[in-house]
């Protein structure tokens, strides 16, 4: 059993929602701030409220350790906590760690995040160097029916420098789409390694980051590559939308969506729109609002699934 | 002032050699690591010992991440701890950390890793998602003098699946090197970064790394990208030989070469050819074999930039 068997059981239950905690000290209500002892202990309190709250309307929950790391040890030490908490309430989450180096670091890494303090049940990984900075992290999770998602098309507009740029050939002569680009030559190399470490539900262990930022090639990407699970960032703040989203998820699955800032910070727009007092806010208001804009973004990427798949 | 013309300058008093700090609790001898509280504090004592015995004969560090991360929070105290000692005695420390995120989490990265407890006076990035995700490193780099080097054409034999990707044409139209590859594609975009933030020594602010496991198109990365200065991993464990290395040093500075397991297990190879006990070894011991070894690479490689020169 694999992970991303979980995770498809997720989404097929509790809809396609990934919660991003991606949460920096000043997205918590200054009242918390003021009561915890630091801020990483803010942090740490705010996500358990988020996850208390969400946990049965959220398919995952990812951990963007940037956030944490900015706050050092005591940060890292958060990180862990929150990976810990989610897991404790058999919820998924993913690592959001964006790893990519040699073999024998990319070992080391695999053995950091798949177990022990940082264990999580998913990774994010980085393709530039090449399928051997990948692979030791397959073999490790085989036995432990890990996963990961692999950097493929990205939500920002700079993945048009590299990910997007046209190839002269593909790598192995096989000419799958046309233009052939450099995140078609990830997707390919994924899509078998999918194939020969398939879960029952026909998804590889090991899926893709694809953004939802832009509309042109993603009925293109879902159709090329019908193995691969969908990390997809870029919802909300970012600018994209459910109808984007929906046609990475034509099947009605294969994919989880991530909004960070737009669910962690909900609290903050609600009392925005009533003119409310920020010191006012608690962690279970805020944990309330992240609910409901939880529910409002799974609805509306179900009703945009149905449009499309009735398209 | 960059901390780039720093480095020029210690290649310049010192050699090229980058002390590679991969160290894994199995790489302390024994005996140390049975004295020592924790395998954290085991590697901690070790680096120590290796970087009062190589200062004067090393141009910098490089501190990998992943092998204090795969101990958990201890580990990355030791990581900490390590760079702050490297830096507390004047030399200059690169974080191995390869990140590569959007500008907002790359904003927090950067905060991470150039302040606090995770200080460095360089970090390594990955470029995949584009120069969005390298361009907030920059911005904060600038105002601190700190660097960068980003991933170009790397070590490993991975490197063939994407980074060497032909392209079907350059993205700005300008066809300086045919076949045009990924890295050039990267290349190009840091070699304009770098004339835009150049130090006084011509090289920019930000460099990339190339291997010295490949020969063929060691020279002409070397005339291409003339105002990059180059992180050099590969020499070593990994295959590259100082000929290899040398002609990415063709100017005889520009470069640093990173070597980590042939000089940090130097110890243990020392003792197999005598057939000597491991379990006598202790840190003053292992930190002589890696000066000793760190010296015979600091003259093979500058043998052999005589010699490309001469040429």
């Amino acid at each position: 059993m694999y992970n991303i068997d979980l995770l498809f059981e997720a989404v097929e239950a509790r809809g396609h929602v990934c919660v991003g905690l991606d949460t920096a000290a000043d997205y918590v209500p200054p009242a918390e701030r003021q009561k915890a002892a630091s801020g990483a202990d803010a942090v740490l309190a705010f996500n358990k409220a988020l996850i208390d709250a969400t946990h049965d309307v959220a398919a995952c929950y990812k951990v963007q350790i940037a956030y944490y790391e900015e706050m050092g040890l005591a940060g890292l030490g958060a990180y862990a906590a929150t990976l810990n908490y989610i897991r404790e309430k058999g919820c998924l989450a993913i690592a959001d760690i964006k790893r990519g180096d040699i073999a024998d670091t990319a070992a080391r890494y695999a053995k950091a995040h798949f177990e022990g303090e940082f264990e999580a049940d998913f990774v994010t990984l980085s393709p530039y160097m090449g399928m051997d900075s990948i692979e030791p992290w397959l073999s490790r999770a085989e036995s432990m029916g890990k996963g990961a998602f692999v950097l493929m098309r990205t939500s920002n507009s700079g993945m048009r420098d590299f990910e997007y740029l046209e190839l002269a050939r593909p790598p192995d002569g096989r000419v799958s789409v046309s233009p052939y680009r450099l995140y078609n030559a990830v997707g390919d190399k994924l899509s078998g390694l999918a194939a020969a470490h398939s879960g029952k539900y026909g998804y590889g262990a090991f899926g893709a980051v694809v953004g939802c930022t832009e509309r042109e090639e993603a009925a293109e990407i879902r159709k090329n590559y019908p193995n691969l699970f969908f990390l997809i960032p870029g919802y909300g703040a970012q600018g994209g939308a459910a109808d984007d989203a929906a046609l990475l998820l034509r099947s009605g699955n294969g994919g989880v969506v991530n909004a960070s800032r737009s669910l962690i910070t909900a609290w903050r727009t609600e009392l925005n729109k009533s003119g409310g007092d920020e010191s006012k806010a608690d962690n279970l208001f805020a944990a309330r609002a992240a609910r409901k804009a939880a529910l409002t973004m799974r609805d509306a990427i179900q009703t945009a699934v149905k449009n499309v798949r009735s398209q």
